[in-house]
């Protein structure tokens, strides 16, 4: 028996800002036919070491290429995750405009020619990006997030204060987020391992699988929850659950789950992409079915450590909390999501949908978390 | 022993728009500040199957996952090719908003939901696009391909006539190209297999290694000219190899050499891969050393059939000739490419370094391509 004490818990605000030196900033848009929105995560001046593993059949992706842990570049300077389909990507211009005037990138120096003179030197900021389809959902198809919205999200992520906690629920890249028939949306988590090494998730789920357990009407993902965390679920009442699955009957949301690990261990590139990897457990544990031909599903794990690198064991549990936090970040987006109307449709949270699941007795996290937003 | 007959010929331009269907715009900027371009390659209103290998150890991309064989999307329909390393993936932007515009793009058609609403109907354009770097050669840093250079780029392959050359040299993604301290540039090629298969190539050779034989001064990628494409060319003098290498001693010319192979073979999706993998030998044969650290090497295969795919020998020859002909273009790409003098250094052209390789009678498809630009 381990004792409370051997137990993991949450980092103080169980979100991917309990990782030290990454930030996150949201760009809503809601209303006017909206229904998007971009996340931008920041990971610092220096960067740090990513890894990125794409399973889904649809993906929109940028600058993932560089990500093989073949390629050249070691450290990314933010990441991207937006609505827009692969318009959205246009997000990712924006993103490196502010990143480049605020000097932070690669630095390129080309040597002078024979005749002494050389190019000036440039600046290029590695901001790995993915989109998913919301497209549409805020009843005009052209409202899709720009390069402002990437500016605007990367503004509100820099002036995240330490230790401010990430809002979740229909912001940002969850703006317009779906999943199975219900409300998708932006969800967070983290957990700190007994040695200190924080590891933390971030996730947009927007999903043609479900993220409800079809058989008991429990979110999938709460059931990896850490000692406490989702204490106040319980199986809804049958009734519940029958009328939800006659509403998805036949539904196929589309698409596309995004997320990010962020940990403070010092990762290679190549182990940091096996974290994303092994990531992807965490997203088929909370959805099902996942990695669908219609779904873009894409994880990037970042390392911010600069020490050595864990051992074989330490790696192990690393790749193993990274997974679960993933899945318990998908269940906290179930939660935090709120039932939309457009002229598009309309769709129902969780916590709406099933009112007996959630009783009267929301976490304190995810309060804090709406109210943030 | 073949006869001339047995021998393949290069098709009517011996470029790109020898595979029908293809159409190629290039946007070029020179002059205060600039030298830079971006190049698209137009594939229909279906688009084509397609494939990508990326090899070098700095890639810029965008939208290559979903080339990915597993992955659910067939066909794409555009390419673009763009200078302003990982700033100039802005250029597909423009490229996607042209598209839409006049409806070309995978259709997405949501089902409506519960209350019978659904999502208005969108068009994705399928738009890949490889980046490379030549940033600041221009002389001012911050001019980089953006959106507009590749809706102009659109604009102007859309209104490419049948059967017109496509323009070589520095224009398009080719205007800034470097390679090996000589002037790089655009070039393509093409070749009508016996069974009446065109596989063409078009290649922005911007490498940090050398397209010259450094023991006799030769074009390497000429080797594999076709019967009469190259025998203008011969060895220079020494002294002019001798000053070239002094030259060029411990210089790495930044970096990236991008490549499309079209045919109108019929391929799947995992063989256009193949396509573009073996593809890349062709720049292996025409750049030494290719695929370095610095280097973000990337090569996409388009098939435009839509009948019954190739037997096993008849892949194997259009694998051969793809790469084949991405040495030819690359060849192409240096004996095109012009002398130039910018505030950020001075890049002498092949021709211009080894007037005695060239002789007075350049080719006149060279010729023409030149005057086109």
């Amino acid at each position: 028996m381990t004792t409370a004490v051997d137990q993991p818990q949450p980092g103080p605000t169980n979100s991917l800002a309990d990782v030290a030196g990454v930030r996150v900033g949201h760009h809503t848009a809601i209303g006017d036919g909206w229904l998007s929105g971009t996340t931008v995560v920041l990971l610092g001046q220096d960067g740090a070491v990513a890894g990125v593993d794409v399973r889904g059949g649809g993906p929109a992706t940028r600058e993932t290429d560089l990500l093989d842990p073949t390629a050249a570049v070691e450290r990314v300077h933010a990441l991207v995750l937006t609505g827009g389909s692969a318009f959205g990507l246009a997000a990712a211009d924006g993103v490196m405009a502010r990143l480049e005037a605020r000097g932070v990138g690669v630095q390129v120096v080309q040597a002078p020619g024979p005749d002494g003179v050389a190019p000036p030197p440039v600046t290029v900021p590695i901001v790995p990006t993915a989109a998913l389809f919301d497209v549409g959902r805020g009843g005009v198809a052209s409202n899709r997030p720009d390069a402002g919205f990437g500016a605007a999200a990367h503004d509100a992520a820099a002036a995240a204060g330490v230790g401010q906690p990430v809002a979740s629920g229909n912001v940002g890249a969850g703006t317009g987020a779906v999943a199975g028939g219900l409300r998708g949306g932006l969800g967070t988590a983290s957990v700190r391992l007994a040695d200190g090494t924080t590891i933390a998730a971030l996730v947009v789920c927007n999903a043609a699988g479900s993220t409800v357990d079809p058989v008991t009407g429990e979110l999938a993902g709460a059931r990896v929850g850490l000692a406490g965390e989702f204490d106040h679920l319980r199986p809804p009442v049958p009734a519940e659950l029958e009328a939800h699955l006659a509403e998805i009957a036949g539904e196929a949301s589309l698409n596309t789950a995004l997320a990010v690990i962020a940990t403070d261990a010092t990762l290679s590139k190549a182990h940091a992409a096996k974290l994303a990897g092994v990531g992807q457990d965490g997203l088929a544990r909370a959805i099902r079915p996942a990695h669908s031909m219609i779904d873009g599903d894409t994880v990037f794990a970042v390392a911010t450590g600069t020490g050595s690198g864990p051992d074989f064991v330490r790696l192990q549990a690393i790749l193993a909390a990274g997974a679960d936090t993933i899945s318990r970040a998908t269940a906290h987006a179930l939660l935090a999501a709120t039932s939309t109307s457009t002229p598009a449709g309309s769709w129902h949270s969780y916590r709406d949908r099933f009112p007996s699941a959630v009783g009267g007795s929301p976490t304190t996290a995810t309060q804090t978390q709406e109210s943030a937003t």
